[in-house]
């Protein structure tokens, strides 16, 4: 396999757009990440669309042919990608080989989810089915549901604690409020966090993360070409060091224990030994927040905290910007918002920006080498990337 | 890039089962797959799932893990592949790309869609999701519609007669008989073609392919592998000599002609090339005959006959099983069925019974060399297939 490298990356803030349909949205992404690599449309040589749940908030399907063809190109293969919230995450590394393995030299991969057109139950009902709807989603189980079990059972084992849950969202939502492209720009403090109403108790309203509409792109390209593009260097090229997916049982009981994801540590496993990099060589990372409590179980099972301490590191100030490891800089899928389908591209866009040294008022000081990881479900799919400076 | 062989196949029957959800027809085709192949699920590296519209048919999404750990596969990327109809050959054909670049040794490809659990007219508006909502849908359109204005439109500029389109359906059926998989076993006559009820005309109840559950897989291996599985011979590798896709506009009214699609003479002009071979060369084809229509069109697209001259053709005999160019001597989507996730690797499954010559009583003579052609929506997808004997 040869190396790879993001020559163009492109996203649409994340938030509620009445006035921008699925389409509008993701080509307006695709055509930032265009302009951001200098290229033509008719340069990209195949076309990867991460979507969860297109048909299902907007009736529109084939979603792939219809969203390229608007951006300009045609008669290349364009193939939507699905795999629940780690839709665009899948697209990457389903890219990234195809670069990777010299079949094409350059493609764009494309995020998109448009979910603010249905009311809030029926998301939670088409969300629901990226859990087991035979057995968990027939008993009533919703994902705040699935994930408040998971955090009970973290509470239960490792003495992790609701002000543990409330330190992961009120970190988030302070780098939000730096991010313009973020759904919630607002700070909250601890007691707020703490108070918050129920929503599946362990966890309150501030321990999850948001229904949005939005979209983020990137082009890849073979590393050696890398330079042709971009030309006057104003975006720089940034390496893909390590990609990796996993999978897993869809329903949690089938799980010999739901506080840790075989498929993130497989997915992670994998990532690090491509990239030829520990966790402790990663200086900062975008993980899926989905709920408080995945944060947390995240940064445990990619090996950034021993099992049980995520919640302890992040209240002690583990993960904040200026912390030893800065963890969802951008705000996360909880203060930038999470529309899903875009969620693992958009992370991908995140790292971009702060290896670029573009990330503005929440840029980080060690910005050389991040991680982003995106899950599908709760734990069934997962994709580990690690990117670096060129 | 690498040869790469089919070494096992297996699917379901195609038709109604009230008593087989999605993932149990899945896993009947892929536990055949595996057994055709003498191989322990633990040997495939990645999993590529095929299906149109699950989440709308079934409520279940995330269906590729929920597919593959059911069959003995955890760990490995499983993910699925949407492009319409040709959802499962899109698949094929990104699975294709894993093993042919190195990537990955043996990976599964599998197709599946449970439709007979919705009502027709609900089944009807799933199904137009893979045409543009926004347009044609708002307006009124249903696939059948479509493809009566594409028939339309091919008898206006070609001379192509209601007799040519029920020769379609008169040879399909007649070859469907024979199988003991399809859906429909029945032969019909010209005259019960050509005077069944109008659907959208001048398409008839007899041009329109059916409604249908079923699941179709096959393992994919890297060629100098492919002696190592099927150690008794069994069952003979197939090789797989070119495969290709290609997109266009989604909707009918962004194309500069109806009676011809660009994506479907894309992906046969990569495709041939590929194979090093020419439209002459291919002994027998499963062509997507969604409509009657569809099946000319694709015959002329292909290279097989002139412009045109696809209903002539057919009316002549030419597209029978004892003709020059057998078309669907499975039945087609037509008579054996079309649960639409399923089709494109239902196709190679067929060319590779042929192939082996296990095609029983609809065994071709000529059956070293064929191609399938998997169509999504009306021409904005396209993947062309050959394969070939070993």
């Amino acid at each position: 396999m040869r190396p790879v490298a993001i020559i163009g990356a492109g996203k649409t803030a994340f938030g509620a757009f009445p006035d921008q349909d699925l389409r509008a949205l993701a080509v307006a992404a695709g055509e930032k990440a265009l302009q951001n690599a200098q290229l033509e449309p008719e340069t990209v040589e195949s076309f990867y669309l991460g979507n969860f749940a297109g048909p299902e908030f907007t009736s529109q399907n084939h979603l792939a042919p219809y969203i390229s063809t608007a951006l300009g190109m045609t008669g290349i293969p364009s193939t939507r990608f699905e795999a629940a919230c780690a839709s665009s995450g899948a697209a990457f590394f389903q890219a990234f080989m195809g670069v990777a393995s010299g079949i094409y030299d350059v493609v764009m991969v494309l995020g998109v989810e448009k979910m603010t057109c249905q009311p809030t139950p029926r998301v939670t009902e088409i969300l629901s089915g990226a859990g087991d709807c035979a057995t968990e989603v027939k008993a009533g189980s919703t994902f705040p549901s699935l994930f408040a079990m998971i955090a009970r059972r973290h509470m239960h084992d490792f003495g992790t604690t609701r002000e543990h849950l409330s330190a992961v969202a009120v970190k988030n939502h302070a780098n939000g409020a730096l991010n313009p492209d973020a759904q919630m720009r607002k700070v909250i403090t601890l007691e707020q966090a703490m108070n918050a109403r129920p929503i599946a108790e362990p966890l309150n309203l501030y321990d999850c993360s948001l229904i949005s509409d939005g979209a983020a792109a990137v082009v890849l390209c073979a590393a050696d070409r890398a330079r042709e593009f971009a030309v006057d260097k104003s975006a720089k090229p940034v390496k893909i060091l390590g990609v990796a997916q996993a999978s897993d049982w869809v329903a949690l009981d089938q799980k010999p224990d739901i506080t840790t994801f075989a498929a993130v540590r497989g997915a992670a496993k994998k990532a690090y030994e491509m990239a030829g990099l520990a966790p402790g060589d990663i200086q900062f990372a975008e993980l899926h927040d989905c709920f408080t409590i995945a944060e947390i179980v995240a940064m445990e099972d990619l090996g950034f905290v021993q099992r049980g301490r995520g919640g302890f590191f992040t209240a002690e100030g583990g993960t904040r910007r200026d912390g030893p490891m800065p963890v969802n800089a951008s705000g996360g899928l909880k203060s930038k918002g999470h529309p899903v389908g875009a969620t693992g591209v958009g992370q991908i866009c995140d790292l971009v920006q702060q290896i670029r040294c573009e990330a503005g008022d929440r840029q980080l000081k060690r910005h050389e080498l991040g991680l982003a990881q995106n899950l599908g479900g709760s734990g069934a799919t997962c994709v580990v990337t690690i990117l670096g400076e060129y």
